[in-house]
């Protein structure tokens, strides 16, 4: 259902009470999202080869030429934009590369199976375009659609399937299940060497852990940190933010940006003045699902954001009702910020395709093909 | 090997760098350590039950009155002590009544069962303390020596054995292991449901995730929090700072205050301007082992102090040459902070009550006793 918080966050209540921020955010933003430079293109093979090891510190010819691009335009004093969108199709197109070549080497396509319980119409088009996406670049998809009233052993029974079938190489069940399932029970029976969302808590565990590696990092954080380094963010000894400590997000994203040694704070609903402390940081994820939560006044300048959240608020001018909002007021944001993410069209896109990069991560595991 | 960092940390050189916080520190310091209040002692039945649940929230009147033991005597401004020895004991007598009813009422005793590979004079020691405290509460123990040029098979063979077995609750490999064995593949063959050490991945994940529980919570940031509860101290809302990444205190350490809603922020040796960070902490957990490495410039006053490291550093006028310091300056500390872990008898007495806790916790929840 759509919010009502407005998204034209610069007048909303909070931002009259700082004269000071508003002042400078009156200031006008000349940036045109069109004319961003590219992200710098590295070679398909070397990108493609770096993406399973997540995060490691690019070469210094491409982080130097992303940084040289994210400086191209410092003089408007605005955001660069993050082109998830761009990145994501980038990606895909590097892993089709890598698919092709593993097919001609040694026959093998990676497979991934998805599993949907019921007929949930949003659940529905995520599975379409997860389809879509896999066949796009190479992937084989299989698919088990059961009606809503299975029973928790049915699922449980097509999972056993895929677990031994040598040509999946990741499973994946469409969350959220019904409500007389477990998902704990469900999820926890998918194999480790093919639980391509990283969800497992044993993935989890040796996210956390020194000199221990995930056998996969949950596509939605491994895409906020391939943004990050794609666009040459140095993350090692800045201070990081992380907004929101959900399974799926929050919490391994904090993982995953100490695990790259930057200085991890979260912040949640417990948290005391988050404006402070988000304002310390270098690096801000903000994946709470509250739209234009992080107003300018948050945000260190320079500072690099990444906008996970998703959020409907009214519009009556949109054909729809509403229109999408990240968590991060991008108006105010954008013009305080060094590099900033834009929703839609930053972080959205990148799930599927590291989905699609941990499927093919899986199947050179299994394989043994480098 | 003795460091030679100077233990008297107010004398150094970083110390000479702060006039205004060494002429704070030049007021005389009035604590007595043997007149500090004893923490409030729950009744015994109640405490107990409530150690395996570790952490949540204590009832008011408990930690009414450790606030109020804790503020008796503010006007000295200098840190209560943390008195460690003492809850521990506290805790192993609490222990003690409940494997005392869980004997008579199911006749069972908890077993715990200790690998020991190798003859390292520390490792004897510390298998002996565990097996005397085990043996003080009631917990039966099992040992096994191995010859250091054992095979890690050999030790994959006791491991198999103690996990099949139904008297024992809880296994504990001694480390370090030689350097022929892969850590990783003993510490993972020790059974979840009894991995006491709580070192196991898929527990450090369940640590990490909203909505589940690790089977055990690694005993030392396990004892920490069990500190922070007796004395009162709320974590909910507050800001923690721990320092230190380590797979055993420091990152369960912030997963636990995470868990209980402070807002963390982990610090390590990437960080940079650690100092600025700590100082807005209300919760430190300092576990880097480097003697004295938090002064107490780097304190909010009346923060609460719970200091892991146990580091030695010369000392002449000592019998042994040495003597044990932490990882925080205690000799400024205690002038500024709120609560204070003294070292020795800080954390440490709090490593094995809380291991034979985590025993006691699997025979519980093997035999379903509540």
């Amino acid at each position: 259902m759509a919010s009502s918080i407005l998204s034209d966050c610069s007048s909303s209540a909070t931002s009259r009470l700082l004269p000071l921020r508003r002042a400078l955010l009156a200031q006008p933003c000349r940036f045109l999202p069109t004319t961003v430079p590219a992200p710098p293109r590295r070679p398909l093979a070397i990108a493609a080869a770096q993406l399973p090891l997540l995060p490691r510190a690019r070469g210094m010819a491409s982080a130097s030429a992303a940084a040289a691009a994210a400086s191209s335009t410092d003089s408007d004093a605005c955001a660069k934009i993050i082109d998830g969108k761009l990145v994501a199709k980038q990606i895909r197109e590097e892993i089709a590369v890598e698919i092709a070549k593993m097919k001609d080497v040694i026959g093998v396509v990676p497979g991934l199976a998805v599993i949907l319980v019921g007929s949930r119409k949003d659940s529905q088009t995520y599975v379409r375009n997860k389809k879509k996406a896999c066949e796009a670049v190479g992937i084989k998809s299989y698919e088990v659609n059961l009606p809503e009233d299975s029973s928790e052993d049915e699922v449980l029974k097509h999972i056993a399937t895929f677990n031994s079938d040598p040509s999946v190489h990741g499973i994946l069940v469409q969350l959220p299940l019904p409500h007389h399932m477990n998902d704990e029970n469900i999820l926890n029976a998918v194999s480790i060497e093919k639980d391509v969302d990283g969800f497992h808590p044993l993935n989890i565990g040796r996210l956390a852990m020194q000199g221990r590696d995930p056998f996969f990092v949950p596509c939605t954080p491994k895409g906020c940190m391939e943004l990050l380094h794609r666009y040459g963010v140095e993350i090692k000894g800045k201070r990081a933010v992380v907004i929101g400590r959900s399974n799926i997000v929050g919490m391994p994203a904090a993982l995953l940006l100490q695990k790259a040694n930057a200085t991890v704070s979260i912040v949640h609903s417990n948290t005391k003045k988050p404006e402070e402390i988000t304002r310390q940081a270098d690096i801000v994820i903000a994946a709470v699902g509250v739209a234009n939560l992080v107003r300018g006044s948050w945000i260190k300048p320079g500072a690099a954001i990444i906008d996970v959240g998703i959020n409907p608020v009214d519009d009556p001018e949109s054909p729809r009702g509403y229109r999408l909002v990240g968590d991060v007021c991008y108006e105010e944001a954008s013009k305080i910020a060094g590099l900033i993410t834009p929703v839609p069209g930053g972080v959205g896109p990148m799930t599927i395709a590291m989905l699609l990069s941990n499927t093919l991560e899986s199947a050179k595991r299994i394989h043994k093909f480098k």
